[in-house]
């Protein structure tokens, strides 16, 4: 792999850049990393990782960058963008790692020096875990990288973005921004919330033992904690700034569970089975595109404490 | 492993129950299996795989048995046990392998002749497959096994049943029948009638396309799809018989939705903050019982197709 950017600047320091920090490396896409977290914490850490040279200052961290990329969560990038505008390098391109684009859009669009490109970034991977010392470099081998590219975007800076997130290893595909905020309220923001609600419930529930909801987690509830383990902050901000596409889902999911729970309560039990049946068709749609195993146990097998 | 029933007779030949089969064997728990499936399609496949002795009706499989395991859905237990009852071994055990207990006992117990034991029993183990070509001798290694004894049980056939189960891999608890039904409401009942709901929403949506829910499924929707592929007969008499648990739940889930939503609409962060906090410690505490992985990526990859 060859160099794509001399220098990339990541603000924040968390999963998604420490794990950039160390696939930037391993393709040498790359000649320089440069970084910023706003927590003196994190950025000491980040230095005892030597995950990249680290400075006190987003906008020295910044200076003199080729791809700059704001991996904080998205209600704090219009403040980032702020301090970071003046210290732009011209024809420099600044990207994002949010999982909201349109907010990202309206936050960072209007401070944009003129001269510095502008293109969405989402790669679609994660771990429950939070902090620079979670990052790895596989996180985004195979994995989903949407770009979303603004009206007019500058196609040399696009082809860059785009080999530089091949080069981390992940697969590409573009989409429109208000389009993207709406697939990922489908596939990923509702589910969550609606897995964060259900953890939720069980832990509310006192005839029910925390020991028992943790124990028997296997039948069908552990699936959920596992999502409603992400980090707190971002999701926050997900749910913030994608409010109307994911209240509409919700909105929707809400109609139907009250059409189900009118058939258990009326005991209809042709519409619960013709309901699970079609389900169960989009399950194995999953399957036959790859993007989950079919083995037994669902794929994965109690792991015993060492 | 030694001989604990010299036949036992197995009634409804799906996943559960061909699995019986080869964990059986595989311990050598019984000398002889007996098998009976309502369809001929199903006797004919169990006979060419060589299950058990299959026979060609409920009666005569369980014609000298000395432990009788129900495995049909549940909405199907009664008319089996009027079918058997006339040909029951005195002092033989009626169990069985339901997901809902209570609805259990209502149908099998008032039909039970004199001398006859029944003992409920709910293998905690399953896959997205049905039918006898999919069980395996490993379905119920490290799983739960939960005993549900009736009220005055024969401490006798309990201690054998009990060994039955260990035998073929279960880890055994005991739990009195209704807080059976209430603690699988919250841990599995309710969770999978939300997976089910969630994916026939986004199934419903036609703005995004059913290639882009599959697609991008790892970002949250696959973890809800892999349990909403069960099998829907017999998730469909789940609900019908264990109606007033898992409604009860359900209605706490929706109101803690309802609550979330309303934080979102009105921007309160702190709210979701807080929540999504909570529930990330409940996921910590199901990897420290040792029930899932802590590993990068959930515990597994996206497979690729041959």
């Amino acid at each position: 792999m060859s160099v794509i950017y001399d220098k990339v600047a990541l603000i924040g320091l968390g999963l998604i850049a420490s794990s950039m920090c160390h696939a930037i490396k391993r393709a040498g896409v790359a000649r320089e990393i440069t970084g910023f977290a706003r927590s003196a914490e994190t950025r000491e850490t980040a230095r005892e990782l030597d995950l990249c040279t680290v400075f006190d200052s987003a906008a020295e961290a910044v200076e003199g960058a080729d791809l700059v990329v704001l991996c904080v969560p998205i209600g704090a990038m219009g403040a980032v963008m702020q301090d970071i505008a003046p210290a732009l390098k011209p024809g420099a391109t600044v990207s994002d790692v949010g999982s909201v684009k349109r907010a990202v859009f309206d936050a960072v669009i209007p401070q944009l020096p003129k001269g510095v490109h502008f293109i969405g970034g989402h790669p679609m991977a994660g771990t429950e875990h939070s902090g620079p010392r979670s990052g790895f470099a596989e996180l985004f081998d195979n994995r989903w990288c949407l770009i979303v590219p603004p009206e007019n975007v500058d196609e040399a800076a696009l082809t860059r973005l785009t080999d530089f997130w091949a080069g981390l290893g992940s697969n590409i595909n573009m989409m429109e921004v208000d389009h993207h905020d709406l697939v990922c309220a489908v596939v990923s923001h509702a589910p969550h919330l609606i897995a964060y609600t259900m953890v939720g419930v069980a832990d509310d529930l006192h005839r029910v033992t925390d020991t028992e909801v943790i124990k028997y987690s296997a039948a069908g509830f552990r699936d959920f904690t596992r999502i409603a383990a992400s980090d707190p902050t971002m999701w926050r901000d997900v749910f913030l700034t994608n409010k109307e596409a994911t209240l509409e889902i919700l909105g929707r999911f809400t109609e139907e569970l009250f059409a189900l729970q009118r058939a258990i309560r009326m005991g209809d039990g042709d519409h619960l089975f013709d309901y699970f049946t079609r389900t169960r068709a989009i399950r194995r749609g999953i399957i036959d595109a790859g993007q989950d195993t079919a083995a037994p146990d669902f794929g994965r097998a109690p792991v015993k404490k060492d």
